[in-house]
């Protein structure tokens, strides 16, 4: 019995001091030297080459290094038996919703007009405040915890998803609901789970949709938005600005316009950063629970894609 | 039935915009332009000409355009049976906070950083978050809700303050304890009372005690701070930045050295501006209270003149 760690995408030397700490005497193999593929039953992947787990006669379980699983299931040769689980880690929650506070005051309290004022030597005390309505598109664990630290805060809020909800303390408008939710915001904050009907959702057709001047906050996933729309939505006015953390090719490619867009925050992937030692515990709790035949946390749901 | 602004201590245009889009049906007439004396049933007022109010015949309310009614009181010429109103703006407290809240999680995110990053075309996803621990100076109602809300967020927090206090959810430092309250945290917020025992609080050796790289949040009065003692500080790395709202001199001056100084975040003095759109819903709300014979909000007691 062994876990494997596939993870080109991420180094995974934290990763195996951490788990190790939680349980020495785990066997543990770590790609490219996996000596014995017989042995693997867990594989804790992140951007495994596709394909690759096939390499596995036994495998049993997947687990993610993150909270996403859009790397997984991206791989069509992962057998449909196969459970799928993910990091729900409350450090990486609270990481996200600082981000995204810190976005949305940003946008509400002008910090980006007052740094050209200050360069610029100009003291404007006129309308020192933007009113807001934040709309967070994915309603789950991590956009569940925006919504209620805002509403916290005394912020109007709403949320939208592609799935009918029931119950919530917050106004929440379904998939066939878009128009309703864009009328009634002007900042947007895209948590979606990346998905075959998620993909590319953040486009020009969506934007002409917002409120003119919109402020957009991404921190979902790149492939949410499509890139070369974001430009045109500044110039026509449909977007005010931006703070971006994720991108289709990361690291942003030197030449990418993002870079120069004065109008465009970046951050290098950086929202939320999950942490070996506090995800290792549940990595070994579903290890265990695996061994033992008991039902498995955090595991997602094929259909769905989260 | 009408509306009579009576502001001469304020510029009424701000209000009526407010007023009117909070309900575009009200007839509002605005001193010294005041056409039809007998519609008017309710005054709001801001340093009217004192006995003016009795040539509405039908008067039967009047509201502050402010926290403050000794304005009002002072006016021996209003009869004792008039009920008046004031308004309560928690959106100022409001304001303040998340002028703090985003200064705090600047720091904390390190927003200044990304954006230097960006500028030099620099993708770094090493330490994205720098830990902290946030004292506040001064913890009544402005303070101590800044104090509340970071609690919520999950930020460890104490508070600091020239009196005893007891009873507090928070750790909390009197005045002789000023060393150990500096010790203990690296983001010093500044919402004291400006009295002569405050004054020139925010000095170099003040600095001197502070965790080598603490940020100053300043948004109480520019007299706080010893201004010339600020980059001192840094360049001796008691403090690694700063966020002023306030200053001894405002606008301040063109020749000042914060304008031209990267460490140095600045605002015009908009932490937190009394805002007629925040006011407008309470007297809109009290007119129609008054007009369906339902109890009044926010009225004073004119015996304990407050």
């Amino acid at each position: 019995m062994s876990i494997a760690i596939v993870s080109p995408g991420k180094d995974p030397k934290p990763w195996l001091e951490a788990l190790r700490q939680v349980d020495s005497s785990l066997d543990i193999q770590v790609y490219p030297q996996i000596e014995d593929l017989k042995k693997v039953e867990m594989a804790l992947v992140w951007q495994h080459p596709p394909g690759f787990l096939r390499n596995f006669p036994h495998l049993k379980l997947i687990s993610s290094l993150g909270a996403g699983v859009d790397h997984i299931l991206s791989d069509s040769e992962i057998p449909h038996h196969l459970p799928i689980v993910r990091i729900v880690d409350e450090k990486l929650t609270w990481s996200m919703t600082n981000y995204v506070l810190m976005g949305v005051l940003n946008f509400h309290r002008q910090l980006y007009r007052y740094q050209k004022d200050k360069d610029n030597g100009i003291w404007d005390m006129s309308n020192p405040e933007i009113s807001i309505k934040v709309g967070i598109m994915g309603v789950g664990a991590l956009g569940g915890d925006v919504v209620d630290k805002l509403m916290y805060l005394g912020f109007e809020v709403c949320g939208y998803g592609l799935n009918d909800k029931k119950s919530l303390s917050f106004p929440y408008f379904a998939k066939h609901q878009l128009d309703d939710f864009l009328s009634d915001i002007n900042v947007l904050v895209c948590m979606l789970p990346l998905t075959s009907e998620t993909e590319g959702i953040l486009n020009i057709t969506l934007f002409q949709k917002c409120n003119p001047g919109t402020y957009l906050i991404n921190v979902a996933r790149g492939k949410h938005l499509i890139e070369e729309d974001l430009i045109p939505a500044f110039e026509e006015g449909y977007l005010s600005g931006a703070m971006l953390d994720v991108f289709r090719v990361e690291p942003l490619p030197r030449t990418h316009a993002y870079w120069s867009d004065s109008r465009i925050q970046l951050t290098p992937h950086i929202a939320s950063v999950t942490n070996p030692k506090a995800a290792a515990p549940q990595i070994v709790e579903n290890y265990k629970r695996l061994t033992n035949g008991l039902p498995l946390q955090h595991q997602i749901n094929r259909v769905k894609e989260y």
